[in-house]
């Protein structure tokens, strides 16, 4: 399994405190050490409309490189992926909204205009030799529009497939999914992208972001975003809790026996510190409840 | 699906607030109108050790009755069950612990003692008409012991099974289990007590418990406990969070269209009147979050 830290950019984007840039890069240089191959680090977006990720550049500046990791940054348009490129991202992700409501409501663009923007980024960002994918975003509901059908997810992914990308996460934006509709979902992409590598983002908004993430890894997903103390939320969900936790993540993995390549000891670690940052406790459990089977006194 | 709400007992027992009996009775009568067909209303247990339910004659004398609700106590000795008997329960259920230090520092007595309570309880409430079912704690892992063999379970399950219990319910008590788990050992009943109805107790301790209640649910189980609110603990696992909660485990079940026969809305207001009454915030999710999708403006 490889989980995709998404704490630095998801997490701490949708949270009230900005810390400053060398938290940021501690948040990230904290993953690196505990085993994080694939780090959402930053994204290159309207620093007036999201001031959290106003440092980018700088934050990109100071990450720890030569170690393997392949860092991503979220772009919407051609000046967001020019950013990414000269921040030497090795990956950049896109969001495309499933519903027209949220779509315009978050990037102020429609579905097809977004679509196009895709294109776009796809293109420019393979000749420059970065990795490029999409998140589908409000896959499994929309606060706006409510149900969302899978017809319609799956026609955007296959609008998607047809630039290439090297991903396609469905995301579950504001926590409302189950773990029937991560299987339905997961077997219509196979057939609408096929030959794509699929990627799962979950919330744990409403306690089912865990059940939706173990069933997404039984139906063969080896990819997955969490969070670092699972920290984050979504500005249209409020009181929300954030992205599922890295740590509560690889605790029920580790007990599957399913590798994750991270120390779990490392990350609820991470979690603690990156708590005392944030001034509050975050929604990850392995920090309060310890892990099982409990170390043995020496 | 059957969900059986334990927050009364369970939930309550382990809550350091002590609830007048009037909130015992509001909140199982909360639980009726919501839709609970059974209650785990209190236990009988030794009063100076669990002072939370020493009023458990009192909360039976007022609760609900002639609306189909079966109502169940914790006994653990004949003591027990001739207490629960005087206050009109309609089934019993006892608490069989799968790890020898475990039972001992909880119910002073090792697991072969308790296994022989069974038996005499089993053979008594019989033949009073009341049904007897047992819960095998612990057996998702021990606080003490670390990791229990499954077959330590199974074979509890199967001494259990020679009394004729009404049912078998597998609890993790200190909510360390996960799926794979909850699968491995729904197989090893099945075979350990041929026939025997099968029930599943999950916490949330981990942010496993909601991913193990709907794995059990596709295994075939069709009884869950839940507690309103998601209240409770364990005394041996501080810092943890409670029960899975009633609401969160409609909201998925509800999502899943499996039927509960519980008004999800009646159940997140019983959470959040509870959430007052024990003045802090509950574990249970759907209160903050609300339901999915969200109810129309007229």
């Amino acid at each position: 399994m490889e989980i995709i830290e998404v704490g630095p950019r998801d997490g701490l984007q949708n949270e009230p405190v900005v810390l400053p840039t060398a938290d940021k890069v501690e948040l990230i240089t904290r993953a690196v050490a505990a085993g994080a191959r694939r780090i959402e680090a930053v994204s290159f977006v309207n620093p007036r409309l999201v001031p959290q990720m106003a440092d980018a550049a700088e934050v990109m500046a100071d990450v720890p490189r030569g170690t393997g990791v392949s860092y991503s940054g979220l772009v919407l348009n051609a000046r967001g992926l020019d950013r990414a490129l000269e921040c030497g991202v090795d990956e950049v992700n896109v969001v495309v909204v499933a519903t027209e409501t949220f779509s315009r409501r978050n990037q102020n663009r429609g579905v097809d205009e977004m679509l196009a923007a895709w294109a776009q980024i796809a293109r420019d960002a393979q000749a420059a030799g970065v990795r490029a994918g999409v998140t589908i975003a409000a896959a499994f509901g929309c606060p706006f529009e409510g149900e969302v059908p899978a017809a319609r997810v799956l026609d955007i992914a296959r609008r998607v497939a047809e630039s290439s990308p090297d991903e396609i996460a469905l995301a579950d934006t504001i926590g409302v999914g189950t773990p029937d509709q991560v299987r339905a979902l997961l077997d219509g992409l196979t057939t609408a992208a096929p030959g794509v590598h699929r990627r799962c983002h979950f919330h744990n908004t409403r306690n089912t972001g865990y059940a939706n993430a173990l069933t997404a890894v039984e139906a063969g997903v080896d990819t997955l975003d969490a969070s670092i103390g699972g920290i984050g939320g979504c500005p249209f969900a409020p009181a929300a809790t954030g992205n599922i936790a890295t740590e509560d993540l690889v605790y029920a993995l580790d007990r599957m026996r399913v590798p994750t390549g991270l120390d779990l000891q490392a990350v609820i670690a991470a979690g603690e510190w990156l708590s005392g940052r944030l001034d509050k406790p975050v929604p990850a459990q392995l920090g309060r409840a310890g892990v099982f089977p409990p170390p043995q006194p020496r």
